[in-house]
């Protein structure tokens, strides 16, 4: 007895419920205690056992309800207590999603963990926009990068450089920083006809938005 | 009667059958015809109704079993019969997964569709190694590339400008073309200490093999 709990480092997907995956799913179902972020989908947490422990470490209105390092500090807590322990993300944990350092701390402490995909808004919220990244003959190349930068020790993308090297550009959290990626991709060569969609709640039902137009200025698209 | 059936592109998740949705576990329950590519996992078929009819599109050993318009036309000629269609592929289908195409064709023959995402294999193989495809502080951008060109008509991807411009370069069917690939990343920038991991058979149990080196030449990991 007194065996340390494992820690799972989980993505529910983009925001579909139904997109979420078997094995997810089947954690969530199981867990001690669940720390959610803000993007996962609330309807989601229904699946939790009647008595787990679930604590929101969503960040609101620019407040941090719960700083990495006391993220970090209730995984190592609860996993060392015996506890199953999910830590539940949007999207995939992998990409832009911070596993790596949540990982790194439970190595550090010896703390069992697994880490279990999903998927990632970046593919998922342009295929309900009827877009695919990837296009036989059109893009053989798509990448995904941070539009927001968090702190100084976060790394700045290549925008230059992305101009011209990549067929289809995935840009996460990117609204805060748009004129300043958007001058610097068309100052680099990226054609001003070259087309652009802006997609909020991506895959959420009856609630996805999508703007059209072209790199050179943009217009709301449908009714 | 008479109405036209729906079809369904839809991913499965890039191999462990347990990273399949909600939601394209669903459809293969109800589907009435399912064509399947090669990198589906069989163990999901069991999931089909037991009166489904189940059509292999896989290729193997370089003998197309369907070709793309075989495909095209059994989509099209049974949604017309008014059945439920499930074109059903590995990975996820709008990550060099052809929908577009399939897409296209429905739309043509005004059949309803509807594209269902899955986990592509670029972001759930390195998680499985232990590779997070983004990390904060080390990369801020994530380029998925086919490392492989099946016709003319195909577009190259521009390996020069993607050396220097993107932080994790992750490239799906790359292991025919590595050689090109790896001189031309070289020959551009790439430094020749960059790590490297080459992964097969991702996320399946026991059978996913990953090689770790850095650019400048790689060995085999581990027993």
């Amino acid at each position: 007895m007194g065996g340390k709990g494992t820690v799972f480092l989980a993505g529910t997907g983009p925001g579909d419920p139904k997109l979420i995956t078997i094995r997810t799913l089947e954690i969530i179902q199981q867990a001690d205690v669940i720390l959610y972020d803000r993007l996962v989908n609330r309807e989601l947490l229904r699946h939790a056992r009647a008595d787990a422990r679930l604590i929101d470490c969503g960040k609101r209105s620019g407040r941090h309800t719960r700083s990495q390092d006391e993220i970090n500090r209730i995984l190592v807590e609860e996993a060392e207590a015996g506890r199953m322990v999910l830590r539940l993300k949007g999207g995939d944990p992998g990409i832009f999603g911070r596993v790596g350092e949540e990982a790194a701390c439970c190595a550090e402490r010896g703390i069992p963990f697994e880490i279990v995909p999903g998927i990632t808004s970046g593919t998922a919220a342009p295929i309900y926009a009827g877009i695919p990244p990837t296009y036989r003959g059109v893009s053989s190349s798509v990448a995904f990068v941070t539009g927001h930068q968090h702190t100084g020790a976060d790394r700045a993308p290549d925008w230059a450089g992305l101009a011209g090297s990549v067929d289809t550009l995935v840009i996460y959290m990117g609204v805060g920083n748009l004129p300043h990626i958007q001058r610097t991709l068309l100052a680099n060569g990226r054609p001003a006809d070259t087309p652009v969609a802006l997609i909020r709640w991506g895959t959420l039902d009856g609630k996805q938005e999508t703007l059209t137009g072209t790199l050179g200025g943009y217009r709301r698209q449908g009714p």
